[in-house]
């Protein structure tokens, strides 16, 4: 996710990286040419003039107006959901944490507390694996013990199978009769939250908004930019293909936009940073029990997160 | 549900599967004749001109542009509740798992866990069966001792009836004195979850959006659409019938849509992929008690999901 | 409610029951002949020539689009929370019945479990007539002992008061020491989500859309529409009547509607189904401890379930 | 609050009281005598015509749209909050009082109870007070012994030192082992539900739209309003001040309405009805155990519940 | 953020202080500067017309209004969710020290009751300051015991440190003997809910509206508002000037109020009044354990809340 300073009202104007404008350069400039040819022939196609003024498109605008702010809510409110999921995760893994020192008797440096703790911390890299289906298995090694590891790799559902180990943790401390049947309850609760948050990711990332949708509006939008010049060059002449530009640049922009937030758990450039989210998680919940976090790599880019 | 992966912009405009337009060729190909015999007669019906012009279109655009944006927005939000639903389904079936393998002290594949997995299986497929108003005897036989499977194939809300077996279950644990009433809590509370995914699914299923609403809005869009020739022959000519078409396929198109995707739980190609959910809570549930999934049937089609 | 198939496209466009427009047919009529005469006179009135063009019109717009998609969004937003309450009351009538069964070791066909199945069955039917202002003597005697029903009848808030009696069913059961105090609490959850529901329909019930709201849209509505010819009379003539109804219709319909669903608890068309859900809940109910619902009288209308 | 039976939909037309027309009166009879000044002069001003038209009004209209549709949904949002909190404050009332009667022994005519329910009242009317800064000795000394009175009367946060005094009626039931800790948790989650309401209508109350937004629409508004003659008077000549004060009234009535629920805790026409819910409260509440309301005094107009 | 009294409806036609207006005011003067030069050259440009009217900016009017009302939208929505955080922050810290003083045995001005009640307070300002990213050190060391304060400060996430004392304080009354576990979840359940109030407001901190958002709107704004004289001035003359900066005005004063709370914890004239809120909790709090709050600065300007 690109994360900028707010910059001066005036230098915003011409800011490149973080724009959308170098994804959809190349359809503008097609739009732009069409355009100039169109004024060229004075909107004569072999001979034929095409009678074509603004007034059909203020009527397609109705409709554009009503696709395009719907998939744009839609695609948002996905965006944001996923964002409250993981700082949910954020939330849950300290409250579980805070649980663990609180709730039972053991000290915040014993071994016992540690390995909850990391638990947790896996239970975090393992759903950003699974939703941007990359390779757990580093992660996985660094933070629980081999065999554990080992056992996790080999399941479809990682992130459900750590939820167990948690649960299962809470379950000897029981056995052991450190906790009694309310605080694992407690601990229960907000295992079911956890549960909650694989849930919702899985529900993001698995439903798309229906295809058909996208399709429309898709089709909606370029036919609009591509029949426009024709509308325009009668009434502006020159300036049509100007004109044709920018309101292709508004639309188009907004379509590209909207395709990339719509799967919010990816790595492109507006996607959420869930890299950086679980390595808060990692430094808050150790520093929760007084640990060091380890050295976490630099961004790739400044401003960046992935 | 049509899950394709976004394709390159440029091929996306020529989809075919997946789009509404085959449902609503017919309606585009009748706009487009009789917009056609407009321009012919040049807007005159036996000797007498209709008088037409864009202006009293554009006033009706804001009443279209309320109905549509309304019932876009109604229909996709069941649509969504219904994906959260048995989301939430998914997600609370794992919490039960979890806890009758932590909150009791029941191995995984002892044969009691194994049969409570199965009876909240069962009651993820009888709820698909119920809202589709299936078959879910096949189901039930392949999930329940058979004397249930019987008693449950009798009763008309089936999945209640599937619920009360649970609490049972774990009425019996308590009973046996092997978890207390705490626990019981904590399973209850999971139970009351699911009592709600059932109601939240049947009053989506009973209600629809009002039926005046459908009307109104139906009635509107057809007839814009049917007189919108006459009132844009004079001024675009023989262009005519193509923007009348591109008008009306963004509206009729979106008619179409909503009206699929407003009953969320059926067999069209926007609805909800309920088989697959519930083929997903079976791997799942049965991968935490460390049991294979049975193979399923592959997809009809391979873009889409049941 | 009226609740019929979706049919064929076209012949949707010519249905009478169901849609609102035998309740608006006069004042279409109305507004037919005004603009007819206006069209006759061409926009002339004693000589006077009334100097108006469409363009006011599409600055009105701009407030009727506001005034009628938010008072259209109040609206369906109470209509469909009154639904979600009364979902929720199906969901927690059943929660409870299975908490009388299972959180107790009660069996199913015990009187007691009967009595206390009763009586959440009379608390939704004395929510039904509370907010329908209807007398709900006969199914309080039909489903309480007599003195209880003698009791209840005689009080102002009737579900508060059954509500009251489950919980003091619940709190004798606790007496004779056959649940402790967390079942206790868990019923007592269950109560408070009742509770809830009686406090939400009361809310819907007793606070309307602010009033000035409705006095507002109405006036613009009709302002609107009775200006409405004089505005087009000049530009598309005698098609003035056939466009100006059009207009008319669609505002006017609309307005209709929403005074309609505003109130969802009443007995107006588009009303919520009260008295089915009430029998639903009584067959669901009946059937989880075994029990035949009654016969219900066959519904009125076949597609108008009150 | 203004509380009507919806007119005949003609009578609605000509409704004085409840509608927003007599404070915005003097506002609309300026916009006529300067529009019918404009019309007078012909749109000069010293000889300079002012060249204006109406296409400026429809670039404007865009921003307008957007300030008014969301400075009104923001406002409603507010209000429909205030009384969903207020609703919710007779829901955890009831709650409060049911589970005086069913968590405890207690019968319902002891001092005890009685007490306590008076406590739940005064907790209503001290809110209610607090909210409109009026004074809440009265109601104090009603509803409460003389020296607890005394000592809320001297606090700042009067609602909140009476839920202090209910959580420690609790706490005292407790050390008298009448209930034990469960029954004390349920108590204290409805007290949690108490605190929450307080905090709520505080929040709403202590923190406005932000100013900028009204001072901007404010602004547009009557800057809209007052310009629009001139764009107006080439084109519809002596209708311009009657169509100016159609728009004007829509514009500047939706502004006035909205001021007044924005902030719905007040006594304007408009705002919620507090008196009365408190009253509500009190005749539910006496009536669970089994006492009599006090008679209200009457309203002081028939339609008006303050 | 500022709090002002709703003046007349004529005086806030010229307010100053608090609007929008002095931040943009440079923006507008160029604006005016640039169309009246326009309108000087008569929309020529070394001898060559620019060819415009208003058409095109109707087209693109439709893009703006979906980018400005979902920008406006979303950016409010954090505004607002922010401040429902911080009013739950109030309504939690209550809570909690009503739970201290009702659901222990400790007397109100005990010492114990007295830390407890500290932290909590400590708390707040901890959070504000982690938002503000200003030094807590003075509020810390004013209302913690300095071991504590010295702990604290170290650590980088200030408040979850004080919520694990607040944890561990209550741990210890557990072990004490003072309390049972039952009441240890109680505390607990309010623990999860400041721990979901830091993690909402770092999420809102932390997660802006993606960066091509803003780029995007942006600049469709100002290319609009410095195209716009061009496609007016043939129309209205030299009335372009006033009507390009009163539509400029709208479109750019809402932008720059938008980008304003967009970011809502910070000390822009328009962020909530992070400070405030913490005084008010301090003096709430402080008055329910009878005691006397510290005298706070006054505000630095009588109108804006910090």
């Amino acid at each position: 996710m690109i994360i900028k300073e707010k910059s001066n009202w005036f230098r915003m104007l011409f800011v490149w990286h973080g724009s959308v404008l170098p994804d959809i350069f190349p359809r503008l400039v097609a739009l732009l040419l069409l355009s100039s040819l169109i004024v060229y022939f004075r909107g004569q196609f072999f001979e034929y003039k095409i009678p074509l003024n603004p007034t059909p498109f203020t009527l397609i605008g109705i409709a554009m107006a009503i696709f395009l702010g719907f998939r744009n809510n839609a695609s948002y409110d996905r965006f944001w959901e996923g964002r409250k999921l993981w700082g949910a995760l954020l939330i849950d893994s300290r409250s579980l944490t805070r649980q663990a020192l609180t709730l039972t008797q053991l000290p915040a440096q014993s071994g016992k507390v540690v390995a909850f703790t990391r638990l947790v911390i896996a239970f975090a890299y393992a759903l950003k694996h699974q939703l941007r289906r990359t390779d757990a298995t580093p992660d996985l090694q660094r933070l629980l013990p081999p065999d554990l590891a080992q056992t996790v790799q080999k399941v479809k559902f990682k992130p459900i199978r750590l939820l167990q180990e948690i649960g299962l943790w809470v379950q000897q401390l029981k056995t052991e009769g450190q906790i009694d049947t309310i605080a694992q309850a407690a601990f229960d609760h907000n295992l079911n939250q956890l549960s909650g948050i694989v849930g919702g990711c899985e529900r993001i990332a698995g439903t798309p908004i229906p295809y058909t949708y996208s399709v429309l509006l898709h089709r909606t939008v370029y036919i609009y930019c591509f029949l426009l010049p024709f509308g325009l060059v009668d009434s502006i002449g020159w300036m049509t293909p100007i004109m044709t530009v920018f309101v292709g640049y508004t639309f188009i922009a907004l379509d590209a936009i909207v395709t990339e937030i719509e799967e919010p758990f990816g790595l492109e450039p507006n996607d959420l940073p869930l890299n950086s989210i679980c390595q808060t998680i990692e430094t808050s919940l150790l520093e929760m029990i007084d640990q060091e976090a380890p050295a976490f790599p630099p961004r790739r880019k400044p401003y960046w997160a992935d």
